[in-house]
């Protein structure tokens, strides 16, 4: 274990969001949409302009979050993929020191059932639960967009505030009340602007800002570590009221749209707009119009809860001594490029908010300001362990931590590039371009100039990032261009190579063992 | 599962040896040293003459063999790095099928008991074992050069036939009396040419074969799967008469060195001849003179002892219905390139030999002819897999079967490259070069033509082996080659960033679940 900072902090909140755009925020820009809450912590702490998630798909890139790794690395490619057993988790970091990380909210996490019975682990096991759980201990999971299961409190809740019946989810969360009284079904976009018939109060944000609360206030002067998970914006688009008509009449902001003369589209951006459904609903002006404003009440109303979680955290003492983390797993694209929903690497889908509160003297330097070093999700797991005091594995985990940023120090040796990461298998796009499960995989790579996806089988995609920061031009088979290509995939090269496979031995245990052998009676080629 | 070969075979007999170079048996061309038993297999199978290991050393090479997956897949990059809990065997694929890979002498499997204590598994559990032993039922385990411990019955049997004492095989085999009546050890080179004490018969080349047929004839008619794995000829070098000067007369071939002049030696090879021992000695031509005949003696000595289990096999009509597989670890420079030992990327070191006999009339196409297509250790794994007609398991297994070559057809689709990995941390070379623990990585990529090495932080080097065999002018920074160059840094980008990560689903499931969710309740940007 490296030296401990002078001081460690003793608890961490780590908040995410889902699908929320890096943009949606007021304190990043957003010319309609206030979220002070959130501004509030980019005041107190470091807005991070150039955050990037290793994949702009749920699963995989909060398996990155949430281990610190690359997904190549950590193998959770998708969605449906099942989080590989073996894998190591902050969980697993934490708990070599004693300490656990709680959830509140949503994980993602796909339990690798086959795997812990090739392993012989019992999944109630608490080794098996921290498997299962991806390295969480659940005081409440929801995994939102769809009906609440044992592991969260929330039907119960919901039944006891008078939402009666089976499904309470399903028949007042995401259901509304249309102009004629019909039930209204909140997985229609087509319904977007309606109230959910849930009250705000009882709304799944609610809901699990409340858990976060009653988990800080439970601790007492107990040191935690706690991971609230809000399951929004993320569909079904519904708000309740205020929320769903919060923003109706301000505007809904330009769409990104290429020529299609000069945009040259790739063989994978065509096909999703082809064969997806949300590709082909956000397509339409008219239906990008009508949801957005629901998204910006979704996120206004996650900042309103944050702030009730900001005040807790005031009113317990523990701001001084509480580093805060709030992201995103990663961005939508609402209507820009044609396309709905994630996935694809445009800048509205893999790049995300990233504010980081240090309350300690050492990062007044930067309190207040932004820092425009790329910084990706893995970095995320490194930054809370250093925070607390505790070694951040750098054998196993691929980030780095931020805290030098923070401290206004190290961006001379930063990162150049940042990486993400795509497998459309599961998607529809595979059957249209008549590939096989294992021929569907985008790598990204990202510098200032550049924004390079090599694609497995195809041709590369290439935007001039200075030039055409809205990538509406796609220069991937661009005559001229050979050596800017030639360049990116050398640093996609040496990123792939230099992932970190030898997990299980650390440099200090390298360093003991070097050259060993005649300490321990081998005489190797010796006259 | 594939559909299974229309007559599976019931067993696989895997026979490796340890550090055997490609070109030290007379099937594969050697001038003076005879292996009738080993050329009798290539006489009934197929000599590969081109084929390569995952990584110059000892434990990567194995866990590729055992996985069929690249070091950087398994993460098992040196000697001294603990196999990772949640890698796949083919201890794992068999167990699927309720079957099981018996161990009869090596694996050096270093185990993992920190991952099994984070993961929660019993070190004695079934799962636990199989865990430690890297997928392999023990009948005994001997990895050599130390004195062997409980997991073998040597020491017990060494005592029961006279030799004495705590430690008989430091004592015995290992050491000979010199020209004085004085012990010397076998660990000093200079002894090479004594006689081991230990009588023949109970050397550890003959007590390993003894433990083979012994399993073999207990089987009866049940299917096996057995590990035959030899210590020789590995050092320490010293045999047992009469292999001790069997070949003392006889030719011991040329030493391969370059000119100084023109070598352009690379900064790690000159590091590994300024600070390794074994290249200091094996530098010394007497020194290569001196030992070339014992290793050749250790050679002819597992050759006799083959013949043995061939015999049994033909005996007990187990000939007709096993896949053997034959090949080593790795090489040895043996004084070639100013280097003893393995490590680094030359023919000496990286190239085995490899030999498969398929007793089925599908292979007859093929019999006694070489093949000399790009092969990998990986490709082990899934050709055993595919001849006793079990799945194959391509999600996680990097390597490819064989059975296509072997049966006449394939080779029109097959890899035009094959690539190896070594990590030199744990050597003097990185303090000599003042390298951090995870900066000491080179990655090969050898084509017909050419062969790169990708050095971590250094100069690459870069060989013509159509027009320099020996690899004895260095192209790594020559003018002139820069495409060449790039060239091969793109097949490694391809190389690398294709590995397999995604190893807890199979195609079959993904083609089950692509754009399933509407199946599940789930709609997605439906208007």
């Amino acid at each position: 274990m490296p030296d401990p900072s002078p001081r460690p902090l003793r608890n961490v909140l780590f908040v995410m969001c889902d699908q929320l755009r890096w943009d949606y925020l007021s304190c990043y820009g957003h010319p309609s949409l206030r979220t002070p809450a959130i501004d509030a912590l980019a005041a107190r702490g470091v807005r991070f302009d150039a955050a990037y998630v290793q994949s702009p798909v749920c699963v995989p890139s909060r398996m990155s979050f949430y281990t610190g790794r690359y997904v190549g690395s950590h193998g959770t490619t998708w969605n449906h993929v099942p989080f590989a057993a073996g894998e190591q988790t902050l969980g697993d970091h934490l708990a070599r020191a004693g300490r656990r990380a709680a959830l509140a909210g949503k994980t993602h996490v796909v339990p690798d059932f086959p795997g812990l019975r090739r392993l012989g682990i019992e999944p109630e096991s608490p080794e098996g639960r921290l498997r299962l759980d991806g390295g969480f201990v659940e005081l409440d999971r929801y995994d939102g967009h769809a009906p609440p299961g044992s592991e969260s409190g929330y039907a119960d809740y919901l039944r006891a505030h008078g939402y009666t019946g089976a499904d309470p989810w399903t028949d007042y969360v995401i259901a509304a009340r249309d102009e004629h009284g019909e039930k209204a079904s909140g997985w229609l976009l087509r319904n977007a602007h309606l109230p959910a018939i849930v009250r705000e109060e009882h709304s799944e944000t609610a809901y699990m800002t409340d858990r976060a609360i009653e988990f800080i206030e439970s601790q007492g002067d107990e040191p935690w570590v706690l991971h609230l998970s809000y399951i929004k914006p993320h569909w079904p688009l519904m708000a309740p009221a205020p929320y769903h008509d919060m923003f109706r009449s301000s505007g809904t902001g330009r769409i990104v749209r290429a020529d299609p003369a000069s945009e040259n589209p790739h063989p994978v951006l065509q096909a999703y707009r082809k064969a997806h459904e949300d590709c082909l609903s956000y397509g339409r002006e008219e239906v990008v119009r009508h949801v957005r404003p629901t998204y910006m009440g979704l996120v206004r109303q996650v900042d309103d809860h944050l702030q009730r979680v900001l005040d807790c955290l005031e009113r317990s003492g523990r701001a001084k001594d509480t580093l805060i983390v709030f992201t995103s797993d990663h961005g939508d694209h609402l209507g820009d490029h044609g396309l709905g929903e994630k996935e694809l690497f445009y800048e509205q889908a893999v790049r995300v908010p990233l504010i980081v509160v240090d309350p300690r003297p050492g990062a007044d330097a930067t309190r207040g300001t932004a820092i425009d070093a790329f910084v990706e999700s893995v970095d995320v797991v490194p930054t809370l362990l250093e925070a607390i005091g505790l070694d951040p594995a750098p054998h196993v985990v691929e980030g780095r931590s931020l805290l030098p940023l923070l401290e206004g120090r190290g961006a001379g040796d930063w990162r150049e590039a940042v990486f993400s990461e795509l497998d459309f298998s599961f998607r529809s796009a595979r059957r249209v371009l008549g590939l096989p499960a294992d021929g569907c995989y985008g790598w990204m790579a990202r510098t200032r100039r550049w924004k390079y996806v090599h694609w497995k089988g195809m041709r590369p995609q290439l935007f001039d990032m200075l030039h055409d920061p809205d990538e509406l031009v796609d220069l991937g088979d661009a005559p001229g261009c050979d050596a800017v290509r030639a360049e990116m995939r050398h640093r996609l090269m040496e990123w792939s190579l230099n992932r970190k496979a030898r997990t299980t031995v650390d440099a200090a245990a390298i360093e003991r063992r070097t050259e060993d052998w005649r300490r321990n009676g081998l005489f190797i080629g010796v006259w």
